[in-house]
């Protein structure tokens, strides 16, 4: 149990050490700002959708519960403020998890920052790695005194996080690491015997395993650290990837009902998550079993179709393959290509991904970020355009 | 201009001085937790929705737009990420403002937080009135030093916070007024000449006015505090009463581009609010002059029903009659009725109402909350039963 939970007086307040940094909202060439860069992308019917890990691959039985449900009318009341028992219970069953307790947000997003916001103060450290999801590291930097990015971009740690990078780098004040698994933007997954030691540790030191676990229905295998280390564990769920529902914005954190208590002390929407997006929800991991299958098998044989590309061209090359997630990166920086400049070629023909800055300080400028969990045929498409755009680019 | 802002640098992340309230979740009986009850509510269809101020008197424009947008399934992308600029323009038309800017939120709750943890701190008090919306000061507790509870449940002056009133409570460390107008729960509106009033104190105090605006079209006349004292006036917009869109959790904050850059700094949900809220938005806005005035004249027709029966009733009186929103006080202090009684008898009619407490630490034992934007059918079982249970509870 971690020592410093008092959910029965309240939650400390952490006192943030800083100033929230200025977010730099750099618009894209051509845009007064990031936003009405989004907006265009968003509203071209035409464009290949690569660049946010989204899925694009489903069916219609989430559609047609929220449209369902928008025609019932019931939105015009409040739902019950944490959420319809029927979906706690069916996500904390396709987690397999008992005696935990679900926390439901307007997105994973809003579950990662009351991690941050309840758990962490000034004179903590936070682990993470680059490249990494940096909107975690964001939060983390909020509340914490420091947020440790550990570089991962090399073969001998295969491309993530491992236990001894994590002893390498923590000291006393260590209050939490972060394990995204599979990683954005990588794909590199974690094996059992590794979660079993990232477990042990967060026992042993008394800190915070927070297991996002976004990406894991696309993983060959996958590991839950919550059943190693329940009481240190903080597992946050996405409906945004497999369920293909990133729109709508919902998604969950869970844990012990003592530290979720300590969450729910601190919650930002108590009048509870959008009605349609739990609806959604309950219909997507109702019917889980009858499409999850189809979806990895376009995901698997998109990859390789990409692979196969990549392969064939001088330069370039993928760190990890095959990817445990719906996303891979293309390491450009043996063609010497500055990965902003594919991303801005590949988007005026119509493929939207994402240069490596977004998801790295530190290796940004090596690698572009693709998503493949998309039809087939836009998949051919961008099998075809990226060898031109590498020759086009190469320096 | 706000003299604290400093929106090129980053905000200032204020220290808060104590621990998070824990939050007392009271179970109504025959309940483990409070979430059940809503659940069980929520989930009976013969329900008489009287007890969140929410509105059922919705065509099928606002639904349709939903559905048609879940149907689409444009939801598997990420909106972008400050909202579509599109509904950003018809909030800004629908209240005529120009030169302010609008953050889109998951619910004006989420609008509120934004505005207490980025703008308060540990030496600032906000004055805010009792009755009011409690959640504002909940929120405002967590991050200013003191919250002012100017209690107005009286004649004197008006049943809401005067100027006067905000004058002899307010000292040199005063940060914030928060207005709610028209006044949850009483329905208690402002005058043009008090709005300026407040504004000018504003300006000379140097002071926010949150001005939280959910009721105002139900009023007979409004009057907007940003109009007199726009640089220092947060307006808090929400979609879940005239729009009858409660549970889909859409809300908005409106000024200057400076307050909110400064508040965009401290955001929670950065992957945008859920699209077919957005959606379900637009269309409302669009439409909103072809249903506005007929739901106005039923809320307006239910509250006269309403108005008759207490009339009659020895021991009971309405302290705000017309109520410029949706929602009013019942007084049933002269009968010696405990609220919780009441809502508990009407509860077991199967009509949902709120006791005082909700909405008053200082005076939630003297009335009951409801709400009448609902078919008038269902007023006339409420205008059966009300006489009937007063009978039976009265002292």
């Amino acid at each position: 149990m971690k020592d410093n939970l008092s959910s029965d007086e309240g939650t400390d307040i952490k006192h943030p050490k800083k100033k929230y940094e200025k977010v730099v909202r750099v618009p894209p060439e051509g845009y007064d700002s990031s936003n009405d860069f989004f907006e265009d992308v968003f509203m071209d019917k035409e464009m290949i959708w690569m660049g946010q890990n989204t899925n694009h691959l489903h069916g219609d039985v989430i559609a047609d519960a929220m449209a369902s449900c928008a025609k019932d009318k019931e939105y015009c009341k409040y739902p019950p403020p944490e959420g319809f028992s029927e979906l706690k219970q069916l996500i904390l069953d396709d987690l397999g998890f008992e005696n935990l307790d679900v926390l439901l947000t307007a997105g994973a997003t809003e579950s990662l920052y009351l991690c941050m916001q309840s758990l962490l103060g000034p004179e903590d450290n936070v682990i993470l790695s680059d490249p990494g999801y940096l909107i975690i590291g964001n939060f983390a930097n909020r509340f914490a005194g420091e947020v440790r990015y550990v570089p991962i971009y090399n073969e001998e740690c295969g491309y993530k996080l491992t236990p001894d990078l994590l002893r390498e780098n923590m000291d006393e004040n260590t209050k939490m690491v972060i394990l995204i698994d599979p990683l954005n933007p990588l794909g590199s997954g974690y094996s059992e015997e590794e979660i079993k030691e990232f477990a042990e540790i967060a026992i042993e030191n008394d800190i915070y395993l927070l297991d996002d676990i976004t990406y894991k229905d696309f993983a060959r295998d996958h590991y839950l650290a919550a059943n190693y280390a329940p009481e240190h564990t903080l597992t946050i769920y996405s409906f945004s990837k497999i369920f293909g529902m990133a729109g709508i914005r919902i998604g969950a954190v869970i844990s012990t009902p003592d530290i979720v208590d300590v969450l729910k002390n601190a919650v930002v929407n108590d009048l509870g998550v959008n009605i349609l997006a739990q609806h959604g929800a309950i219909a997507g991991l109702k019917s889980k079993d009858e499409w999850e299958n189809e979806i990895k098998e376009i995901t698997s044989h998109n990859q390789k179709l990409i692979k196969e590309v990549v392969d064939k061209i001088d330069g370039v090359f993928l760190p990890v393959y095959p990817s445990d997630a719906n996303m891979m990166a293309i390491d450009l920086s043996g063609a010497n290509i500055n990965p902003k400049d594919m991303s801005n070629y590949l988007l005026k023909r119509k493929i939207f991904t994402r240069e490596g800055e977004y998801t790295s300080n530190l290796f940004g400028d090596k690698y572009l970020r693709i998503s493949f969990s998309i039809p087939t045929e836009q998949i051919e498409v961008f099998c075809e355009e990226f060898p031109k755009a590498v020759e086009a680019l190469r320096k």
